[in-house]
């Protein structure tokens, strides 16, 4: 009798492991050090460790989901710079480990986005998309309760839409006007310094965290109400755009700039409002309730919805 | 024994009925008149008489495929303006004619961009997406050869990708600046006239056509070129967003805009290489095969391969 689902988040300095029933409810979280040493050799020997140090036999274990930071094909890692994997077969590796139950392996912030679909912000709804908003700007795309991965594992890029054709920021792609250049917490920090710069003719003294900037922008400061005002602008667009691309019933806003919660929804939400085409106006914007199990959850629905 | 299937391609003029082999091979193919007197009601007995003529016996048929123009859901259409139906469900109408069979029903664009990625240009790939430049601009999206149909039947809407921020042309959706503004067979004479005015100092005597300025660019024509770069340089633009949202391997050009081919095609990915994410530089672009057969082909495609 299965009884447990693992869904496994490895990320560059920690790996998330949940322990699920087959219905889907988390019964134990905890994390392992990722190992990088060795070109990662370690990592998937210490996650197996840690799970079989826990009082369950792997003979009820129905499978093992897996999202790892990088793209994915089949269940091969194409590439994770961080982890020091590349075209590294993760279900042959782990299964040097297991000898038995189900293994999946996605991007991770492709099971983030069927997490949040699954049991999350995104719960009620069959076809969602979600815009992850940190260091830099990912996303997914889910149709149909399946992660849509696209030809090269780039679907949900969200962070490379051009948004601004002329005198856009360099991005780190290489390219010009990416949303990433605008919308993450680094682009927040340079549209403020810019702004700045021009109101009051000085260098800004030193640069606020994106944090502090959308604090200050809910306190009525001018400067930042004005750069988060075309932060939402550039958001509100790129709704617009996925609205019509993938057409999500529900576009889910994760990353720590999403915490700025409602503020952050109701200013994007007036912009796209002003983009919308029509026949998608039922399209709503929320933002990401599972916090950093997301990718946890989607990598053990991976299991349980195909397994 | 099931030896056939029927792809049938409702249009609003008329309906194109093609009968497959459960194989895939179109058999035979003809048309019927769409009588869109009394919101309809004619349209798919018309469809059966025509299908019931032929020399083969519906206990041979393996089931019918439907492509309508407008938003479907299941097997519902939600509205189609043209032919009369609202909230019709097409499966039980039909059902009225035939005992057995599978009968699926699917967007019109939608089946014509599964149609070219199942037999036509897009058939050495699973992920695709197609454009279609006529009278409008239309498209669709299919991943891992399904397609995706979004929360409300708009996936793949491309002609409604905002792609001018300032000063965009007012579009038939109620919005500024939509691809379909500019890239169209009514935007390119759109474009053509305004560059023709700003460069002559006169109104343009006669609207060209979207064929011949097309062509007159090909011929070295200096308005023309001009008119044919812009709507090249939106279109690149719009497949650098359709790159890193649902990242097909191959997008398809089709309608009657893309019969200039290879003319199209270079000058489009000349743009779209300026403004491509580096992880999808792989991403293909190519005229669409089929032709007005396409739709028939998608729609014998969802019963062959869900059936």
């Amino acid at each position: 009798m299965k009884k447990y689902v693992f869904g496994i988040d490895i990320g560059g300095t920690s790996v998330k492991v949940g322990l699920f029933n087959t219905y889907g409810d988390l019964v134990d979280k905890w994390e392992v050090k990722t190992d990088v040493s060795k070109h990662g050799e370690n990592i998937l020997k210490d996650i197996f460790t840690s799970i079989s140090q826990r009082e369950i036999s792997l003979d009820e274990v129905l499978g093992y989901g897996f999202g790892v930071p990088g793209p994915v094909i089949g269940t091969t890692v194409v590439r994770c710079v961080n982890l020091g994997w590349e075209n590294y077969d993760l279900k042959k590796h782990f299964q040097e480990f297991v000898d038995s139950g189900f293994i999946y392996v996605e991007n991770d912030a492709n099971v983030a986005t069927l997490g949040e679909t699954w049991k999350g912000a995104g719960k009620a709804y069959d076809h969602s998309a979600m815009i992850t908003l940190g260091t830099g700007v990912g996303g997914g795309v889910v149709s149909n309760n399946r992660i849509v991965e696209g030809a090269f594992g780039s679907a949900g890029e969200f962070g490379h839409i051009r948004v601004v054709h002329e005198d856009g920021y360099l991005c780190n792609c290489g390219n010009h006007g990416c949303l990433e250049t605008i919308a993450s917490a680094t682009g927040i920090k340079r549209v403020y310094s810019e702004i700045y710069e021009k109101t009051t003719g000085n260098p800004v003294p030193e640069r606020p965290s994106a944090k502090r900037i959308m604090n200050e922008a809910r306190d009525g400061d001018a400067i930042s109400m004005e750069a988060f005002e075309k932060v939402c602008y550039y958001l509100g667009y790129a709704c617009s755009i996925i609205a019509v691309t993938t057409n999500p019933a529900v576009i889910i806003f994760g990353g720590g700039v999403s915490r700025s919660g409602q503020f952050l929804l109701d200013n994007v939400d007036k912009y796209f409002r002003t983009m919308l085409f029509s026949p998608v106006a039922e399209t709503k914007l929320v933002t990401a309730t599972l916090g950093n199990d997301a990718g946890m959850y989607g990598a053990a629905s991976l299991v349980i919805n195909n397994g």
